[in-house]
């Protein structure tokens, strides 16, 4: 870790918000992240001349600026409030406030399962009409270490290994993960992609909780519990 | 695949645009791309009320509105004009037009090799502070996708086995990657992220050409030279 004590501070935040609170910031700023989703596919689809796109440019640099005015410097990092649950709303692959991850509701069981249903718009595409294999990497990393924090043993990826079985389709799909066993400090979970026509991608990870994690946690467990 | 013939012919697009037509869209959608890149960031960090984030949200309302005027229906699929260069405008990782994507510039060797420099800002965060593995994989399918194409040997992924060695801090980062070996229709190609404390993670993607995609492509080219 290379973060300074003052950066670690604004990366990991009790920020005493009452679940109502929280609930309030998630209607607020959660369909402005799903306007802005909207705005990403109009502007890798838009096919409009030059007068219209700088009217666009210009509207939304209006909107930036607006939102830039009483903001965040750096990365959302991990945030909780008076109810101690940790919010990653600026997590690339599911975060409520990143415009980058698609909507993905995952739901987990304490056994160590983790599942969702997700759509993927055309910002999604490797091949052409196809996922990019990467977009199937990172949706799976996301659902297989939620896997692993539901089974009560959650890690960083040590290790990730992706087989693509055949291509995935945009659109509508479906992932899963669960806990195959736990050697020590690894977690090895395994999981799958799978659309209309069966399953698309598997995908094994060991996560591992690194000496450093495991202390910057204990120490949070004791300013949370402060 | 499942695509009809007419969503076909959508995907693979010879649209006859000269070099200096293709330059003219890349100097209009590329900036546009990037003021979305910007809102992505300053959605995520803002800080500001309801009111403003309503006029935020009408003002990004307004100029996807003003995108959708006229739009191609579906993902961008592979473009390709007069010099027959392909346009993967809409790649998830590296398209001009999909403000997912870092602005990624990869060069390539004729030897099988591919790099290239990028930032990832806020949006790209796993861990606190950190990297989302599942973007260093995204970026790395990418990169070793592309050194297979590079040196040759063209292909979608097999299999892709990441190695995370250490937490890769977000802000400026380098990939690289290689062709190691082929065999047969298989290419297999090894890389890695690094930052400034080494390497942060390595990859190792094996490439395969399905036949359909060899047909299409056969398809392709005999429609090309027609």
């Amino acid at each position: 870790m290379t973060e300074s004590t003052s950066d670690q501070q604004l990366l990991y935040v009790n920020d005493q918000l009452s679940d109502e609170e929280i609930q309030r910031e998630a209607d607020l700023y959660g369909p402005l992240t799903d306007s802005v989703r909207g705005l990403i596919a109009a502007t890798l689809q838009t096919e409009v001349g030059e007068s219209d796109v700088r009217r666009a440019r210009a509207l939304i640099g209006e909107a930036a600026s607006l939102l830039r005015a009483k903001a965040i410097p750096g990365p959302y990092g991990v945030r909780w409030g008076a109810s101690g649950r940790k919010r990653g709303w600026g997590n690339a692959a599911d975060g409520l406030r990143n415009a980058v991850a698609p909507p993905l509701n995952i739901r987990t069981d304490p056994d160590g399962r983790a599942r969702t249903d997700f759509h993927l718009g055309p910002q999604y595409e490797g091949p052409a009409g196809l996922v990019h294999g990467g977009v199937s990497a990172l949706i799976l990393d996301q659902v297989l270490g939620d896997a692993a924090v539901a089974g009560g043993t959650p890690g960083m990826t040590g290790t990730l290994t992706l087989r693509y079985r055949r291509p995935t389709p945009l659109g509508d799909l479906y992932a899963e993960a669960r806990v195959d066993r736990v050697e020590g400090v690894k977690t090895i979970v395994v999981g799958h992609i799978s659309g209309s026509d069966g399953i698309c991608v598997e995908a094994e990870g060991v996560f591992i909780l690194p000496r450093w994690a495991r202390e910057a946690i204990a120490e949070q467990n004791a300013s949370t519990a402060g």
